[in-house]
């Protein structure tokens, strides 16, 4: 499929419902469980997105439309979610997810982009020249990998309760996706 | 974490209303694109899980608990689905399903199982020795497969839309799953 903002908006839309659906009011072993040191925890996805939400998506989407600005894109500190939210309940991280993600849809419908601003140019700080398509179909796919994340570090808590089932049940053999 | 009806239940009953945010009026882009040649669709992946709940984990979580059967357990059509679900709406797959595992719930928490019903053993038709603790939390692993399925698909749609990005999005590139 090619980047379009209305079918992009199908899956950014759904998430935050998505997430509160598999994760509001689950039980601590579930929702602070990892894959492996240094992964995040289902609640620790919550706070990530919060984050990219707030400094990375759309903020470099501004830029990249903000023609007077050529510099590269700025980075994005993946772990401002630990110390915000440590101690807080899921219901609250949620909330604010799905708050956020409003407000951003709500901006990018209003740009009604054009084919000649999504073809536009930027420099990401390690990943080199991208556009501005590519930036918003990234935030798809980021969203669906962290979803899968969820369910898969989820999946793992059971690795060894399923004993022969192991073998048809795959996802809890799939590499762990590490925070860095 | 070992298995508990309590813990289990968490997950299973989160399901539907899982898939539900994520698939419901999802425009059939979506819904039906797949990872390549017999893999499943999202929409596929609801009519499994139909399948699986009328054939497959209560129905042999039964006859394990039947101690005048010791059978090895049925085995189960994963593609009864194809001929039922051809054309249908989504919203009403995922309604069967949510009816079905409502119903399933109901019934798995009224039989209290005890810890020895839980150890109690079972022959499955290709995997051999099991017990019910063991089939009951593949069910669990088994849902949460399918929704990582569900965005994994979903993502390897846009893995050439997102251009450099695939480098840090590596969701794309994760293997299929037959559906054999």
């Amino acid at each position: 499929m090619n980047y379009t903002v209305a079918a992009a908006t199908e899956v950014l839309e759904r998430t935050p419902t998505t997430l509160s659906a598999l994760l509001a009011d689950l039980s601590d072993d579930w929702l602070h469980a990892t894959e492996g040191p240094e992964t995040f925890s289902p609640f620790a996805v919550v706070g990530h997105l919060i984050d990219a939400e707030r400094s990375n998506w759309m903020v470099r989407a501004r830029q990249i439309l903000d023609t007077s600005n050529a510099a590269p894109l700025p980075s994005f500190d993946r772990f401002e979610h630990r110390r915000r939210d440590a101690g807080r309940p899921i219901a609250e991280l949620l909330d604010e997810f799905a708050v956020l993600r409003a407000a951003s849809l709500t901006r990018l419908r209003g740009w009604r982009l054009s084919d000649e601003q999504l073809d536009r140019a930027a420099t990401h700080p390690a990943l080199g020249h991208t556009t501005l398509a590519e930036l918003l179909a990234a935030w798809v796919v980021h969203d669906l990998g962290h979803i899968a994340q969820v369910a898969r570090v989820m999946a793992k808590q059971y690795a060894n309760a399923i004993g022969p089932w192991r073998q048809f049940l795959p996802i809890v053999d799939d590499r762990p996706v590490p925070v860095t």
